[in-house]
């Protein structure tokens, strides 16, 4: 790779050092490196909305891009370091699930990272970041083969959090993968699983709310009105006209939700859709 | 150009996957490129205060660099996204007012971006930064001639934040442009017309408060006491030492203030002061 | 320097145009420079904060790294800018003691900026950071050699933030020198000259609380339990696992701790320790 493109995402936040030190690390190891921040904002340990937010970000990027993702509850237990290669690209995390989105929609490589020569010494017992997962991916990046690092293995983490539950003929409990910085409910059903919705009367419970209206544009609804549109990011997102639907359902990322289709086609969509989701699996 | 500079402005903030995903997109693209963020904390849909914060930092970049303005609250209805040459610098945004003050420095042609085969494919309702505004930026900059993108146009829209209005003989009423990390509140009073009360008796009020003392630097201030000074933008602040001048008065930005020229010069500056104004438009 | 590298430590916020606008001068100056932000969210004015997070930082960095630092709460007052090479690394900054951890582990030279032809003209008042530091930064990244920006000078300023203050026989007044993220409290006491706690007997007071136990690890912690932990930064940090203990002490950055040994080796490891860091003084 001539100008090797690496990409972090974590919940570090940008107050403290600890982003600049991985950046450090890696420029110090790979000079030519071009590094594009992802998000340092994930809420601390929050696996989901890192998952969802790394995927999103990902798809736009070139191929043998290297994603580096740390957000990392188990720092400093056994919890092992892995480098994934899928769909063209590079992943590199702790085994926690954080890759679940990445998995459902490749055929991943997944290998545990051993190889402690290309770790930074002394490896602190919190900070991996900057001693293992930065001088690993800096080092991917320089040329050094992905199986130098360490062995395939099979029994990797995949979180539940990427697709809803069918609780019933015509309905599903399903989740909030994460809210936006316009308030948007991004919940984790696929737009195109439950695009059929667009054409049937369905409620759908967000925390105290209903939300009964679909749209193809936030344009469309009225102020205060609650709505369900086909957001940018593959999933159906609940929104507001130019305010918080979080704000309005009292919602959070992580919180269920619950999907009834109660118009004619419903019952009928369902089992097509039980085979496709199964399909995908 | 060799190496072309890109920058973003938006409201997407810095936790979501909005920027990262505009970043890949133009690398995607353009490998070459170099990406600087100016901000992406702009208050969602805060037109003039996007529009002051890219103007200020534009003034300090070199020539040939393209900005990218993402500060879009009618994103999916029929606004129409613009290419903007001026200045020797390339803007790119939606038609919403917010490059009111680079049209307001320069002679700027303005066409409307309607090639779209510069877009990303499928084009969705609710992310125009990543499926337009980041590949137009991108196609720009690796070479495609402006004329590609679409047409000349003069009937774009220009804002009406950008100068306080006459109210009477030495009053104006003017307004809060932004308020910046340390609480000074940015006013649309250009330092240049207004540096006459550097030497006049002047009431300027701003929420529950009036400011009447003029200083060179924030430390000849008294703790607690507020001051007009001629900040580095080019408009007058209102600022306290070491402390939030906006707390201090209750304001926020896009709030009225209300000047008046008390001293002996008043009303003759006044005067001058109209006729230059009439001739900047 | 082929790529020449600079980094960035302000208290201006993400939100402003102020870091943009720094870039931009940098830019224009040195269009092959690669910059990176350490920390734009220095609580404002936080001189030992934005100490602890560049030192940090720095240690990660490649040798000729530029560090530019500006946390300024005298900025257009007399305080003088600098330019420091310290440990192969240079560092622009002003004079107030922003650089404490540097000098106290390196042998520094250090100059006064005074060469007013490498800044940007008119210089502002408010706004050194673009004027003043962005500027030399840049013309030291294009080559211009340390000694024409101006004379060295030994009268530099040093905080007494950098370590604690031997109170009695086995006692220590010691200061939160940050708190990250997570809540973390990061002392001022060097993991190094601290090691023999991990074997001693000790209660160290923070906010109401009482911290009793050393940890190798966050996760041999109880859930609500205060840890003792040599962090990564090279300091021994307060922690709770999967919590704030900053939330738990009512600790903030700045405030006042105290340590007592009490384990048999207390008195003893005092005296030698008071050597050690007389030694590095």
């Amino acid at each position: 790779m001539k100008r090797p493109l690496i990409t972090l995402t974590t919940d570090f936040g940008l107050a403290d050092h600890f982003v600049a030190a991985m950046k450090g690390v890696i420029l110090g190891i790979a000079p030519q490196a071009r590094i594009v921040d992802i998000s340092h904002q994930i809420e601390p340990f929050a696996i989901a909305q890192a998952a969802f937010t790394l995927d999103q970000a990902a798809r736009c990027f070139p191929p043998r891009s290297i994603h580096v993702a740390v957000v990392d509850p188990g720092v400093g237990s056994a919890r092992r370091p892995l480098l994934v290669e899928a769909g063209g690209q590079y992943f590199i995390a702790p085994d926690n699930g954080l890759l679940t989105m990445i998995y459902a929609r490749t055929q991943p490589r997944v290998r545990v990272i051993s190889a402690q020569r290309y770790f930074r010494h002394p490896v602190s017992r919190t900070f991996h970041g900057r001693d293992i997962f930065a001088p690993v991916a800096a080092h991917l990046a320089i040329g050094t083969a992905p199986a130098r690092f360490g062995k395939v293995i099979s029994d990797y983490i995949r979180g539940k959090f990427e697709h809803p539950a069918q609780a019933g003929p015509a309905r599903w409990r399903a989740s909030i993968l994460a809210v936006d910085r316009f308030g948007n409910l991004i919940t984790n059903l696929p737009a195109a699983d439950f695009a059929f919705l667009a054409h049937s009367r369905f409620r759908l419970k967000a925390g105290g709310r209903v939300v009964q209206r679909w749209v193809e544009s936030y344009s469309e609804g009225a102020p205060g009105e609650l709505l369900l549109i086909a957001g940018s990011s593959g999933y159906l997102e609940i929104a507001t006209r130019q305010a918080s639907a979080a704000r309005l359902c009292g919602c959070a990322a992580g919180d269920s939700i619950e999907l009834r289709c109660t118009g004619a086609g419903g019952a009928k969509t369902a089992v097509a859709l039980t085979r496709t989701t199964a399909g995908r699996e």
